[in-house]
């Protein structure tokens, strides 16, 4: 009783009046004591408590309300097959990237995860080792090669790899109406857990942001554009499968701020720019384009971690 | 620090894996850091803080994460100029009741608020002391009388009261279609704070249940059904408004518990019922038919309070 009254925060209350908010928030809990399904109830009772306290915290005003109600049935009627507003809110709160952190606990030198977005489809083609993955998206080509290896070191042979990424007018295949499949593939590793894949340099994109999430973030001054990223997925036998992005050094908005939090440090890496006529690993002429290379070098954790 | 990491719960989670997640939430705060509106800044802050809190206790899964975007969805689709899920949503957890506590102050004995609710319209005509609000809607005629106050005692007079209410079928006019004013009138207190007027004796109803918040209360084995009630809105020069409810003695949805929590046990009132014939207090004739008496003595805050 004594720890829930200070969640009302700084703001003078009551004894009489704590009581009453807290005797609120008892009665809401002991209302899902009924429910059979023990994690919904645990779920439903921790959601009363954060939710109410919250409230008792910041003293939300009714109008304040209004508006939270105004704001969640703007959402909703944006949403549909196509667009996802409420994955956006999740997403620019950074509970949809609190969730992976939860469902992928640091363990040893394990690759660090992050959002797994709304772009993946399952029909990316295969690539052979060093393929190329553009499909003719357009961007300046980029070598990426690596090893994928478990915790002990060991090398993976045969994991598969999952990348896909969007091209440099920052859209997804998926995103275009004629039903093209580019910049995006899967390939395996090697017998020595080495992968290679030629792929595109990634470029800074907004999420969509014409909706009540863009005016969020308008209003609180955030930006709603994603640090340039390359997504990985992947999997091997008896190892945790990696959802997780790249981010390449030195891009502006790692310092103004990757509007879904998918920034990890770990996960920064140099895209080291080569001029054009520079030799390429596998011999592949450019025509005189020039390139970057990167190199990203993947631990999975053991499955069931 | 160390408070935050407590916040995760009962779950073993390592010093590493902690330091992520409030790393996390250090970004996702600081990203609020640039917005102008104070007040908006505090708001969103909290809001992170106590969202990720619960994610963190509950070790919330993607597949639970998923299926609260999918509930959202939902809400978001059902909900239309005469639908309102979200404001059930907000009900059913009690947060809109905890937001009207922390604007209505409990104040010396000024009559505690409750929830507003979506029935009240500016429409409804005066009576005059002693008269009849049903304009139609079916039930047993109940009396209810009693005074406005203020805190010190004084009588209010001129005091403006709204009321209204469902009827014994358990629906308001508003959810007619034939465009009926029912069940809803205002009057005024007399020189020493008196009212009185014909009402109907309140009978329980269930919250719009056929949407996604009614399969939640049924998953959680909750009653849609909100206790019988009479709405009043009083408001009156220099004193604060007040919106509540009074509630029925011996109405078995009390102890089954009210869908939205609106009931404060200072709002619960015997409705004495009347054995058909017994004298009624205006002399009004009700051919035969039982009735039921109730007093509602009424005290207000100051304003500002």
């Amino acid at each position: 009783m004594n720890t829930e009254t200070t969640n009302t925060g700084p703001t003078m209350v009551s004894a009489e009046q704590a009581e009453v908010e807290q005797t609120l928030i008892d009665r809401v809990v002991a209302s899902f004591e009924r429910c059979e399904d023990a994690r919904l109830k645990e779920l439903m009772q921790s959601l009363t408590r954060h939710l109410h306290a919250f409230i008792r915290e910041v003293r939300l005003t009714e109008e304040e309300w209004n508006a939270a109600i105004g704001f969640l049935t703007a959402a909703g009627h944006i949403t549909d097959d196509k667009r996802q507003e409420f994955v956006l809110l999740s997403d620019v709160l950074g509970a949809s990237m609190q969730t992976i952190a939860v469902n992928n606990q640091a363990y040893k030198g394990a690759t660090e995860a992050t959002v797994f977005g709304p772009f993946f489809t399952e029909d990316a083609p295969e690539i052979p080792h060093g393929g190329d993955i553009a499909g003719g998206a357009t961007g300046q080509p980029c070598w990426v090669e690596g090893t994928v290896t478990d915790t002990d070191g060991n090398p993976v042979p045969n994991a598969r790899i999952e990348v896909w990424e969007a091209d440099d007018d920052g859209f997804y295949d998926v995103q275009y109406t004629d039903g093209r499949i580019a910049g995006r593939a899967h390939l395996y590793t090697d017998e020595n857990g080495r992968y290679a894949f030629w792929g595109l340099t990634p470029t800074p994109y907004p999420i969509p942001h014409d909706g009540p999430v863009g005016q969020m973030l308008e209003k609180v001054g955030r930006s709603p554009v994603r640090a340039a990223h390359l997504h990985f997925m992947v999997t091997a036998e008896n190892l945790r499968t990696l959802v997780t992005h790249i981010f390449v050094t030195g891009d502006p908005q790692l310092e103004i701020g990757d509007s879904v939090f998918g920034v990890k440090d770990s996960l920064i890496k140099d895209f080291d720019q080569q001029p054009a006529g520079t030799p390429t690993p596998d011999g592949r002429d450019l025509n005189g384009q020039d390139w970057a290379k990167a190199r990203f070098d993947i631990v999975l954790a053991p499955a069931g971690i």
